[in-house]
């Protein structure tokens, strides 16, 4: 904005901008708030993101508005996020909202839906396609306002202990998968499993389960789950580009010194293309050190791309005919996927390609 | 005007405002900057990102920061602007560096180069791969810090009035393109050509120039070149990822209060994350546009891309003999890239690769 429209913003006249100190004081009260996240400390990348938000809101204040940040089970679990956020238990939280589908499927839309957009169309769609807009409508009814926090970028499909070379090989298949995605592969006959991180590895190694998924190589690889499911499959499917999202309580929010607002849009974007870089940056590391250790790299078949894509669909179908919030969103996150799609294949997908090509032929 | 005046203006009763601690007051005094961007007010997406920086700015502190904003030419034409920040005339700016790869090549790198790293990518190195500190440490040289603050994603390739299916054909080929990548295809025979914006389109209506490159279909459709020279061509391989800088007068920014340094670098982040949402989201609507209009889409042939790849490293080598400087940075930048694919071409690529391959079929 140019200055002078900031002074018109500010119903000032352009003429003198007169700052007094006493004004400041009053702007800029000393806040403590505590922050939950749904995510473990050593999860570095992703629970690092609130540190990142909160020193970032720190810093721009002056020291003034102070954000704790708290991991799962510290303050609540992580399921248990946006009821204490909602209620003030805590001002707020950094989540990845996907988690929240069994109260209601429409949180999805603030993370990812199976085969839904990568990390930027997700970025292009809430900030400049009315994503965020319709977010925000969405969770005011949860008593939350929500700001993007982060992307992951497209997660790996996990680590399972026998080839997935068909459909028919996803039958009766124990895989740990939640959420939508859980929804959707059960329609191929999985049968979805809620295991704690901590046991995933030794129900993996006893056979209790024949499969899990996590994230990326940087965060997959320190769990070491290649040494008893050996498989690793790409892509993530159900997770093209999550998104993790800042929820405030919203009363909490909206009482905010306006400066304070300001400092907090700026560092959750932060958050959010720091997030994603750092994963970009890292995951290159992870696979060469899953390669080397044993790891042995599959492609999902394209029988069961498509057979999932066309769950997926009906999934979305079955859940917008009895939830008109799932059913608003969906729309508008549909026709933008396709149309940025459209676009996706021209410049960025081509120049991919080649370089792609290029760097395998050295 | 006067502080009562002033107050009732903000909206404030003098009666109710507290005195303040001297420390506050201290550490926020006003100060107002001006900011000269490489661009024209009527790129509105690239502009608009000195805008967003600018008003995230002002946001976080409450008004005291203040950063005017100016078109290139209102103060210093786009190609002075590191001059200008450098010896202070202004105090920062907001450019794609690789203008002024004239002046020392080793600029390009804080932008992108010819086969160089997409935007995520770009992000990654800059943010986590040590990027930014070496451009730091180069811009340092000319008296300037930066932070990143841009991204237009993979470019177009630009209008042509002829298609070009061979490597043969770029022989004498008046094409408008700057910096590296005119040094580049001009090993092909290409005749790079410097015309002002304003009269590209008149060059090639008359056939002075044969082709010219411009940004992406959002920008590029406003130009209205496909009249003349219908032929456009992806990808822009000289721009897969292209940054933009926002550059300091390195004393200014050392001299300025901490919190405000804190709100510029969450602030160019937003500014950063912001312009490649907003490409990604109106390139789409561009792209439609141009083709009802009669743009012929046509992508450049694996002859002319891989010619051109052979040519940008020679490049690259000859550069490298001459500057230290250069040759540091493109060791860092080429090694980061190559990881970067060797990974990308996992997840992402496949995942992207599936959802066009879907899209395409309905």
């Amino acid at each position: 904005m140019h200055r002078r429209n900031f002074l018109k913003a500010a119903g000032l006249s352009a003429a003198a901008v007169p700052i007094t100190t006493p004004a400041i004081a009053q702007s800029s009260p000393p806040i403590q708030w505590r922050l939950t996240s749904m995510f473990p400390r050593n999860l570095d990348t992703i629970f690092g993101a609130a540190d990142v938000f909160a020193k970032a809101v720190y810093e721009a204040t002056d020291g003034r508005f102070v954000i704790q940040t708290f991991a799962a089970g510290e303050i609540v679990g992580g399921l248990q996020a946006v009821d204490a956020i909602g209620n003030g238990t805590v001002e707020m939280g950094h989540v990845a909202p996907g988690g929240y589908v069994g109260k209601d499927p429409t949180f999805a839309f603030g993370m990812t839906v199976p085969f839904g957009m990568n990390a930027r169309q997700t970025n292009a769609w809430l900030y400049h396609g009315g994503g965020m807009d319709l977010m925000n409508e969405f969770y005011a009814k949860h008593n939350i306002y929500a700001l993007l926090g982060g992307n992951t970028g497209a997660q790996m499909g996990g680590f399972f202990r026998r080839e997935i070379k068909t459909v028919d090989d996803l039958k009766g298949l124990k895989f740990r998968i939640g959420g939508l995605a859980g929804q959707v592969v059960a329609k191929l006959g999985v049968i979805p499993q809620q295991i704690a991180a901590g046991d995933v590895y030794s129900s993996l190694e006893r056979g209790t389960i024949d499969a899990a998924e996590w994230v990326g190589p940087y965060d997959d690889e320190k769990l070491g789950l290649h040494k008893v499911a050996p498989y690793y499959y790409y892509p993530g499917f159900w997770e093209g580009g999550p998104a993790l999202m800042f929820l405030f309580n919203k009363a909490k929010w909206e009482e905010l010194p306006k400066a304070y607002k300001g400092a907090a849009v700026s560092a959750a974007a932060l958050a959010n293309v720091d997030m994603t870089a750092k994963y970009d940056a890292r995951n290159p590391a992870g696979l060469r050190k899953l390669v080397a250790s044993g790891a042995q790299l599959r492609a999902f078949s394209q029988d069961v791309l498509e057979a999932s894509f066309k769950v997926a669909n009906e999934v979305y179908e079955e859940i917008s005919s009895k939830n008109e919030d799932f059913k608003k969103v969906y729309q508008s996150y549909r026709e933008f996927r396709n149309e940025e799609y459209l676009w996706w294949q021209v410049a960025e997908y081509t120049y991919d390609n080649f370089m792609i090509r290029t760097r395998a032929r050295g």
